[in-house]
């Protein structure tokens, strides 16, 4: 079967995130008030094959340890559905 | 009251993605199969405050449009709900 995977990777809580501050302080600029706790991630989002959502999640997971992300300041959420 | 937003930037259809390429390409390499259509974009994560959904709503609208995205190439998908 095919599905649809996304997986968001983000800073953990309490790393530093230049970019997300940068866009804080752009807002306040701009005109907009009260945003605040800007924090940017990545969203990566594919297609893959597998047996069942088991099969599927192992992979995802696999991946996500093995390069899609840092383990030491990045964490992911995983999320998988049936593509169509 | 508070409001807690995603957006998720990503490229429109069709706009070639050289990072979800270079994944692709390097999931093979590593022995992962079956991962095709790699797409990557952002995440940005942030609390609004505001009088209610609809302000938000449009607030996070007005924000994506005048700044976080690039609408020549990219779109955005708004989530809010109250904080907590």
């Amino acid at each position: 079967m095919v599905y649809d995977a996304c997986v968001e990777v983000k800073l953990r809580e309490g790393i530093a995130d230049p970019q997300g501050s940068t866009i804080e302080k752009a807002t306040a600029n701009l005109g907009f008030s009260g945003i605040t706790n800007v924090r940017v991630g990545k969203c990566i989002r594919f297609q893959i094959e597998a047996e069942d959502d088991q099969e599927a999640n192992n992979i995802v997971t696999e991946l996500c340890n093995s390069f899609l992300t840092n383990p030491v300041i990045e964490e992911a959420v995983i999320e998988i559905q049936v593509a169509g």
